[in-house]
């Protein structure tokens, strides 16, 4: 079947088609219950209920799908695939599970997490348990350690390297909205509230603030330490108690380690200034994900014994210096990169629902005003941070003032 | 026509096949010249004197030439024909010019350079006219800035990954005897003298210089700076009074750009530890090479404005430092590099023939031995190193003792 956007009825008989979906699904065709729930930016999105299984259908779309003037091309499908396969075997449990890829139709049908709901909507609505973020410290380190240099010998890492360089289309978004568009003036950031023009003019014109983003743009570009998810927010997990899943891999690239910790960390820091009094609350999970991430990353590392880079294992060399020294580089870079995330999500393009709990306009421009100033502070700080309680100590005004 | 090993009689047939090269040859098949000299390690090279003009044929064969044993893909050639084509623009006159390549025969087909000789063959029958290492750090200037992310959009370098990425043959050759070999018992490293075993025992047991080499093996898999040559030493370039060529692009590979400045210098170096008289002949190449090598890299970056690194240009920000702190990085990882390729030509495999102008056994240790400890103290040294003088400060002791 050459490619075609599905609908309900296009999908049921495709799904038809393959046996060992349909065996999942139980029952007979016409018997499934198939939903579109497209709520993201970039696909089409359908749930499936059958008789004894369900699945959960996602296909490319040729354009933005909220905004079919902007093209997009189809092959995300492709790379989100492979991201699965690739980090499936490092971190099993946090993911869905993928059942079939079809290269024709840019299609993935995996693992329908029902009733898990987007940790985004879940702490919005006050619904997140704490400790998840344990689990996503637990899923980076395992995905970036599996594909690592460290842990594999260097072909792996190279054959990664031609698998996902292609992925230049959603690369170019992060290249352009988070790395470049908020710091200088451009038609693609949204028009600011009134009373942020003049931190958003400081922000476009410290030579300081140019410099440093100049340094985070070629970190990101040229560091290829392991595969990222390279879209790891709160709207790409899913959870239901302690069950926590991460999808939408379709920006996975190789690159900085720093980059998936950094965007995670601040998507949860907008989350904690728009709704102030659940700052410790947010304070306590960004804690756990960077202590869970640095106690299993030196797990891993510990075992780690078939990789082309730390391959001399003398047993007197000092490989806590070399694991202090490596956590240390990628906690900058989160910082860094931390950095970047809150201002883009603050003033660029593709914003954030979390603002939207604020409960007045001027409880919203505090917010943002504070979410502007700690990314500046961040990626200009960033490169002189030497340990994690000296990130969280650059929050700290945000987390007292709330 | 499908692969099989050149001889001169298939060749002669293979060119007259090809029209625009029996062209640039002239006269009749017949009448053509072809001579095998094939001296590297890796290939079949022959020369072809033509009526009007000359060809150099140089073709991958399925194993080492010297060591039919240890197969060798086949594709190694395709890497090398993409290194020229690729390099081309930006370096202009400083290649030979490659005029076809053959992709089922392995053959790349490119100007015949006579009466060059090559570099190393100039140094050891002293015929190299001084000043041909401004002329090098030109090249490895002009060749890795027109490949980096800072002077062209990020989407060139992510192609460039994907078509070098593939190197996975040769790049294992770098691994093993430059990266990992020298600092552990290993079948290929040669028997040392032995009055060197001390020395390398040490070497192999230090645990400050596992650690030094486990971080540049790091460095060299996960800092994709630039397109490299990969085996830039002075038996890949030829010269014939100014007009000097670089060759043998078959190791190309993404990666840091103090790689390629390291083993150049390296090589020059080892030449000066076996000819005493030389060193200050070899200190001032080795200035030269740095000096040239940085002031056409500065004056590059100033005129760079399409990349994705970099990308913020403020008129104001002080890209000075942005300049200083890029070359710092690399001038360390030359350093670095430079004590790997020192001690990988002592005491490894694949060896340099310089030491053999040492005129007696006691000159050739006293030369190995300079070698192998000026190595150890550059992989242990080259992080703390803040400009070119402090690096040239690490070789004195040799130089004085020359």
């Amino acid at each position: 079947m050459s490619y075609i956007p599905l609908t309900p009825d296009l999908l049921r008989h495709w799904l038809s088609q393959h046996n060992a979906l349909s065996q999942i699904l139980g029952g007979t065709p016409p018997t499934w219950r198939i939903r579109e729930v497209s709520n993201g930016n970039l696909n089409l999105v359908f749930l499936v209920d059958g008789l004894t299984g369900k699945l959960c259908c996602k296909q490319s779309l040729p354009h933005v799908r909220v905004a079919p003037e902007w093209p997009m091309p189809l092959e995300r499908a492709l790379y989100e695939a492979r991201y699965m396969q690739t980090i499936a075997p490092y971190v099993q449990g946090l993911t869905p599970q993928l059942f079939y890829y079809d290269s024709d139709m840019f299609l993935l049908v995996m693992e329908n997490l029902t009733p898990h709901e987007v940790l985004r909507s879940a702490l919005i609505g006050d619904r997140a348990p704490e400790g998840f973020s344990s689990i996503i410290g637990r899923y980076v380190a395992q995905s970036v350690h599996g594909t690592s240099w460290i842990s594999q010998p260097f072909e792996k890492g190279s054959q990664l390297l031609t698998e996902f360089s292609g992925n230049t289309a959603l690369t170019r978004i992060t290249v352009d909205l988070i790395l470049t568009d908020p710091y200088r003036p451009c038609d693609r950031n949204p028009k600011p509230l009134p009373e942020l023009e003049a931190d958003i003019h400081f922000l476009q014109n410290d030579p300081a603030i140019h410099v440093s983003v100049n340094k985070l743009q070629h970190r990101f570009l040229t560091q290829k330490q392991s595969l990222l998810h390279g879209d790891l927010h709160t709207g790409s997990i899913m959870l239901h108690h302690s069950d926590v899943r991460v999808i939408d891999g379709e920006f996975a690239l190789m690159g900085p380690i720093g980059f998936d910790c950094g965007l995670y960390l601040a998507n949860l820091f907008i989350h904690a200034l728009a709704v102030p009094h659940k700052a410790h609350f947010i304070q306590a999970e960004i804690s756990a994900f960077w202590h869970s991430f640095a106690s299993h990353l030196r797990e891993l590392l510990k075992q780690s014994s078939r990789g082309d880079a730390w391959s001399l294992s003398l047993p007197s060399i000092d490989r806590q210096k070399l694991w202090d020294e490596f956590l240390h580089s990628i906690l900058q870079d989160m910082a860094g990169f931390f950095g970047l995330e809150l201002i883009r999500r603050t003033i660029g393009f593709a914003q954030v629902a979390d603002y939207t709990l604020c409960p007045t306009p001027k409880a919203e421009l505090v917010a943002r005003k504070q979410a502007v100033l700690t990314g500046h502070t961040l990626i200009k700080q960033a490169k002189h941070l030497h340990t994690f309680d000296a990130f969280l100590n650059l929050l700290a005004p945000c987390f007292k003032a709330l």
